[in-house]
């Protein structure tokens, strides 16, 4: 089981951390020993919207073999949905057959092409723009779609972490994490 | 006003992240548009507790001058509260108004002595350990001792981010943060 975790310039980090926390609690506490990632980058340099420089693991390399791929979203998703050049790199994630984003990471994923007659959420500030891409925008906190999953504004990655562990584990290693995690909170 | 938010080998990047994120928008959504940060650490090279890359703005520079210090926590914090060379360089936070900390960063807080005679909280994994540190460890998701703030584990960080943001800009002020996190929760 192997996860590519995408960053880029712009991004909000919370976005990506929220996450990657729980995501990761799969290997650290040993409820999927063999999990792996890699934090993949279209550039070598990577800072957030406020600056936070973050150093990927592989810049510029293809997405496809991983198991699942994960684009947080940020201002810069503005710009990013229409360079070329990153979206032609986002697309060798064609083939991964689990897409997930958070906030307007939905927007990348549209731009790839990946939300074409689905249903999907993201920022609410962001329901509008995100309408071109696909089916239906859909306001819930996490909308899953089988091989793909979309999720709300920034701090919904935490749920949405939750939510993907209890996919490939089960309901009590969510619990689990979310405890470890001290997060007492679940989606309404 | 200034703020450095302590990193270190080892932490739980989401104590950081959590906190980071609601604060920073202090400045990024203009409610105090001279908010400053610098991340702070004790080396030049800083990574998680699970390989992720950080990089710090000032490494080994004195904390003293900022308005606040955020320590954030993380499994190193079991060494890092014996290791004299950090905990005298967090010492240099001495005159710093106000000291905050989240998960096991309460450790270093009570290791560098600024918890003496004081409630307390931190992950609840962690209460017995943080003990001989302080008056009172108090199983409270945030501890407001005015000077001295603490919170309970890892995700705890955003409560106590907003908690911030709401002691320095006031509720209208907490309620557009969250709004724009889209993080709909509230410790009980």
């Amino acid at each position: 089981m192997k996860a590519a975790f995408v960053i880029f310039d712009g991004m909000t980090a919370l976005d990506f951390i929220g996450f990657y926390d729980p995501v990761t609690r799969l290997k650290s506490m040993s409820i999927i020993p063999d999990f792996e990632w890699k934090l993949c980058s279209a550039t070598r340099k990577v800072a957030d919207d406020r600056g936070l420089r973050v150093g990927p693991d592989v810049a510029n390399e293809p997405l496809a073999g991983y198991d699942l791929v994960f684009v947080p979203g940020g201002w810069s998703t503005r710009d990013l949905q229409r360079d070329a050049k990153f979206i032609g790199w986002l697309k060798t994630a064609a083939t991964v057959p689990l897409k997930i984003s958070v906030c307007t990471g939905a927007l990348l994923l549209g731009a790839a092409g990946f939300l074409e007659g689905r249903r999907a959420t993201t920022h609410p500030g962001a329901y509008k723009e995100l309408m071109p891409y696909c089916r239906d925008v859909v306001r819930q906190r996490i909308v899953d779609e089988g091989d793909i999953v979309t999720a709300g504004g920034v701090a919904a990655s935490i749920d949405l972490g939750l939510h993907i562990v209890q996919r490939l584990s089960g309901a009590g290693a969510r619990e689990r994490v979310a405890r470890q995690m001290d997060y007492p909170y679940r989606p309404g």
